[in-house]
């Protein structure tokens, strides 16, 4: 391992679930070849699967394997997956983090799983009632943070106002935004508007040292209204499922519209294909790497379920960063202001 | 009034709020204007104010107007409308279908009035605990109907299975569609996925006789996985104006790219205008005009706040058409089967 003598410029050791995700472990391991000169990686799998892969990929011998033998379904309910877990090759990573072996974890599986082992062996930060899932979407203007995006489905007004204190830490340590404007999801401006959750979380968010703008309506969300935008776990991921469709909708009806266009039609569209790749390149999941399980004792980055190779170089780079830059510490010490 | 013998020839008379919305009473005298062959209008509102308009539309003498003095503010409190709201125009124009003076009720004005007068005014049909707003949105491959829109943001679960089955008999008699797929917002697809009201929510849904198929995701809304997609009037509305917001901000991605790009690109757009254009035009709010409250003993329909000439145009031939099509009638009947 390339441990330099000053722990700053020391390489970020990326504990990754070779097993956990549609596309594993050939994509996941593709994707940690990708990933391997930004950080000190260890590919938990199968060994006898991940070998060749990181053959056939031209990186034999260059990454860690950690050999665990089970994985856990994609579909494996969060409440079994607890049991047995620790050979389980999502459970070795997260297992990683806590003895110190490594500074995060990745997965692209079960992100239930993910969030239920996680809670109980790395627990969470003290004042913190609930993990939640902070997503990086591109907006208008530049990126901004969405949490919850689906850990908590059911939530209590002060669980959500602890989600706007942790967006606003990690919104300023990996967007480095210097105050970032905490915005709560609702249905109107006014203060009065919203569900009886909202209103109260609404309060709460008002007596913590973050910079609270009140409510923010969905047409607003993308537009930067805000650069940490709160909701509880089954709003958020609506809003992040809606978005990611909405988005290919638009694309694909535009694609209709041009095939059965005319040849001057067809012509401009493939004139303006670069502006096209651009345009996708902004908006595409992959930039935009993994989304981090907030208010954890470590750092836990989740990968979409479809992660390509991209996804998942983009996630280990997401890691790096949110160690780098302590997002976890900044959690912590914004609690202690905050009591 | 041109009333004909024969009840189903006759024109539907509908009645307007003109000093309800934005830019009222301009473009809502205007939109009347735009419609006058289309129904019997009523516009309701300060006299003094409709004719010169009516004038410089060219239909002076056209159409009746219903003198109502005050009108009610976009941001009045809904609790606080109700006093003395017949002597409103959108009180006086509700009050024209509850005495049979009109057979719909049009309104760009404040909708949590609106609703608020309703419900006391008309009344629910039996069965129905709460209205919801319904409204119809460009899916991938058609059109598709969203409930609530935003009328009840705090749900009791058989609220909501309430607006699955009036869902399915508006998209039945609006979208001409004869065994509508009802599906309920949630974050998986298993029945086992949702907060606790979604899951309670689609308990009841399953007892209901309608085709209800389950839990849809966001990313499957605008792929039209579902005709009528329910969910609480707080994610409702959220779907809505997100929906609306997203599709603006690609639209401005998109001119942005092309605005800094070369020549090349820029001729591409130019010609690729054609496509552009009727894209917008399918995905246009003012196209799939205004959302009926259903519900309610009466054809009552919402215009968008914001709601130009074209948009109240449409306004008026949905209610022509809801009332046309029996909607109220077909609630009422689905409820009879049901219990």
């Amino acid at each position: 391992m390339s441990v330099g003598s000053d722990p700053g410029l020391r390489a970020v050791r990326v504990a990754v679930d070779a097993m956990g995700g549609d596309y594993a472990p050939e994509e996941i391991v593709a994707g940690a070849v990708q990933a391997r000169h930004d950080a000190t990686l260890l590919l938990v799998g199968d060994r006898a699967r991940i070998e060749p892969l990181l053959a056939r990929y031209g990186a034999a011998g260059e990454i860690e394997i950690i050999h665990a033998l089970e994985d856990i379904a994609m579909d494996a309910h969060p409440a079994q997956v607890l049991r047995g877990c620790e050979r389980t090759s999502l459970g070795g990573a997260i297992e990683l983090v806590r003895n110190g072996g490594a500074d995060a974890v990745v997965s692209a599986g079960n992100s239930g799983a993910f969030l239920a082992i996680a809670l109980v062996r790395l627990r969470t930060i003290a004042g913190i009632a609930r993990p939640a899932i902070a997503a990086v979407l591109p907006g208008k203007h530049g990126p901004f943070v969405l949490l919850d995006a689906g850990a908590n489905v059911d939530c209590k007004p002060e669980w959500i106002a602890q989600f706007g204190l942790m967006g606003s830490a990690y919104a300023r340590a990996v967007l480095g935004i210097a105050e970032p404007k905490v915005g709560i999801v609702s249905v109107g401006e006014e203060r009065a508007k919203g569900n009886a959750q909202v209103i109260e979380a609404a309060r709460c968010l008002d007596a913590a040292p973050i910079r609270f703008i009140g409510n923010i309506e969905g047409d607003e969300i993308f537009a930067n209204a805000a650069d940490v935008v709160v909701a509880d776990g089954f709003v958020g991921n609506v809003i992040l499922k809606l978005s990611e469709g909405l988005a290919q909708t638009i694309v694909g009806l535009m694609r209709a519209e041009v095939s059965s266009a005319g040849p001057i039609v067809k012509l401009g569209a493939c004139l303006m294909l670069p502006a096209m790749r651009r345009m996708k390149q902004k908006i595409a999941y992959e930039t935009y790497g993994g989304a981090q399980l907030l208010g954890l004792r470590g750092t836990c980055i989740v990968a979409h379920g479809r992660a390509n190779r991209d996804a998942v170089y983009s996630a280990v780079r997401a890691a790096v960063t949110a160690h780098r830059e302590g997002v976890v510490e900044r959690i912590a010490s914004l609690l202690d202001v905050g009591t």
